[in-house]
């Protein structure tokens, strides 16, 4: 049963962005002025609203975050710089907070500008709609091709972390401190300083979004942003807060890739016994995104010889002759040769099913990382190819 | 009209190690030792056949190369290299050379050992088939998934180059001088030293093998063997040769990309303006090789957004707002924002077609590379996810 943070409240209406009527455009405010903080893609092509959020976020100061789907506003220079700044002036009005404590953050079709005056004639109903119980309708209205919302939830200590994202697509986050479309918000009653939530923020984005692909592409418009309320009147231990905060990443990032756009199987890569955490990674991160190993996937086959051949072109040193490859519990390959038919089979039936865990032992060595992936298929194809999907 | 380099036959024959019965064994001989240079995979994962082949290379000196499909004999651990050793040797014993003058290939399903004793006897008639007709069996007994049989031809003045390759999947190679599977044999009747035949075949595949991608996977069994037997009697300059060669490299690299699992279309993504031909080659790699990009080209979709997208996260500094897109010679997208849909719509026929080529520039810099890659679409997905394709 989900608990909001203290201090939070959130609404969504449609404002005629997507083409289909759908709710569109999301607030969450805070009662108060945040603490904030924010991870922004390192896509060097970078949508208007993300050059406006990083802007303001120095502060570390925010009050709102208004986001908007069916229509990332990016490549669309100046015009889309005014954009994000009269829609975000106008909820800004609405709520009686300065411009600068309302951070935007947009999705959609890459190329086309934000239409702010619809977002202008919206302001006042949103800001009107904001609850308690608001975040079930935020985490529709900012969806794109998702088959589902993403909501997760934590505690740390009589704090709360709730985190709501989005993100089907283009997702391969390369998200940094200075990445598909994702979108992730969290929110907080912790009490805590601006520069430990964003430590806090970038130690779970790496070990979870940045660890997650469904298609290899980072977007110009990634980003996870954190409002803290400090409501709970409790500043938890950065060890537990940061628990809590990686949960609730890790959980978004797992729906995510579940949700892969055609996705019907999620796998998590293990990488063990490389020289160093970073080695095991690459590794991790080669086989994640082979497009041979996706389609494996996608056809439930135990196909070792594709994981073997992409760990090999990672560009990492291991003896490919010791290597051994687990389907869950059940191994497939060992000392670099195959276990055999029957193995395979039983692993096979493993990847019939909704979700795997797929180990590669390259070695001794203290190196592990993960990375979780999902099937390629058919629906990807449909989705992508569509014009303008 | 092909013109086989003097020296040279060819022969083919089914030894059943495919299941469909197709020819499956290829044997190119010359008629004397020749002056012999390879090219392989940098993957760390290699097959049998490459190591071997490495091995009986150093000396520079060969008399024929065996070629079988339907088996990589990859990841088949010492079992493998027996293998490989047994069937050279039985084909060593019928040409009457020496073992380390028959140079092993293989492509098909990694991890299943080869199946030596078909190709012992098989030796004597594949053997006994040369013909300087041969290529032609030759060049359809070394297909997998290939729609097609791909040959190439060009003259070093009188001296002549004929290329016989194969590829559709598992093709983004990463050759190196000490990589889907893809498999391209050179035979010249060039009169050439080991260490010139050596740096013409690297420049020459890395101007075309290295610069295509079906899928971004590089394969266990990736090589480009040459041959030059010297039998015209004339060394051509080396500017001559390498032009002769890049261009037989060129005409096969290509067209196993227009013969990419599933495609329909193959696009030359051209990159231009950058501080360097490396930055350049980075940054068309990555455009080449996003799915995003790849399942727009299925769509006929003209998505500069996804080019500019991919082009952002290749980890070379440009200036987005100053880049400029064109698809043929119409231009989509100038200093950064969209030229308008009209402009679109054109590009979009554009990519009706069966090739396509998709000019980035990104600045005014002298770094410019050009990369080779096509649609991705249900067909891929298709011949992928069947178990052990």
């Amino acid at each position: 049963m989900i608990q909001v943070p203290l201090g939070f409240r959130f609404a969504a209406v449609s404002a005629g962005i997507r083409k289909d009527g759908r709710i569109d455009l999301a607030l969450a405010c805070a009662d108060a002025p945040c603490v904030a903080a924010g991870v922004f893609t390192r896509n060097l092509v970078r949508a208007a609203p993300i050059e406006v959020a990083k802007e303001r976020l120095k502060s570390g100061l925010a009050r709102a975050v208004l986001v908007n789907a069916g229509c990332a506003n990016a490549c669309t220079g100046e015009a889309g710089m005014r954009a994000a700044h009269v829609s975000t002036a106008a909820v800004a009005r609405a709520l009686g907070c300065p411009e600068d404590h309302v951070i935007p953050a947009s999705t959609g079709v890459i190329g086309a500008l934000l239409p702010a005056e619809k977002i202008e004639s919206h302001a006042a109903d949103l800001a009107g709609a904001l609850s308690g119980d608001g975040w079930e309708p935020f985490s529709r209205a900012i969806l794109t091709t998702d088959r589902w919302p993403k909501v997760a939830w934590a505690e740390a200590g009589p704090a709360r972390v709730l985190g709501i994202a989005k993100g089907a697509g283009m997702i391969h986050p390369d998200l940094g401190p200075p990445g598909a479309t994702m979108l992730a918000f969290l929110f907080t009653d912790a009490l805590i300083e601006k520069d430990r939530l964003a430590f806090v923020l970038g130690r779970a984005a790496d070990a979870s979004f940045n660890s997650v692909s469904v298609d290899g592409d980072t977007s110009t418009n990634d980003c996870v942003i954190a409002l803290a309320s400090g409501w709970s009147g409790v500043g938890p231990g950065e060890a537990e807060l940061l628990d809590a905060v990686s949960s609730v990443c890790d959980e978004l990032g797992r729906s995510m890739v579940a949700d892969g756009e055609g996705a019907r199987h999620s796998a998590e890569i293990r990488v063990v016994g490389l020289g160093s955490h970073g080695e095991a990674q690459q590794v991790a991160r080669t086989v994640a995104t082979s497009l041979l190993v996706k389609t494996a996937l996608f056809g439930r086959d135990a196909n070792w010889g594709r994981l073997l051949a992409a760990a090999g072109r990672a560009g990492v040193a291991f003896d490919p002759s010791r290597a051994r490859i687990l389907v869950g519990e059940e191994e497939i390959v060992r000392d670099g040769v195959a276990v055999g038919p029957e193995a395979e089979g039983r692993a096979a039936e493993i990847l019939a099913g909704p979700t795997s865990v797929i180990t590669l032992e390259l070695g001794d060595g203290p190196g592990r990382a993960r990375y979780v992936t999902c099937d390629l298929g058919h629906g990807y194809v449909d989705v992508n190819a569509g014009y303008r999907s």
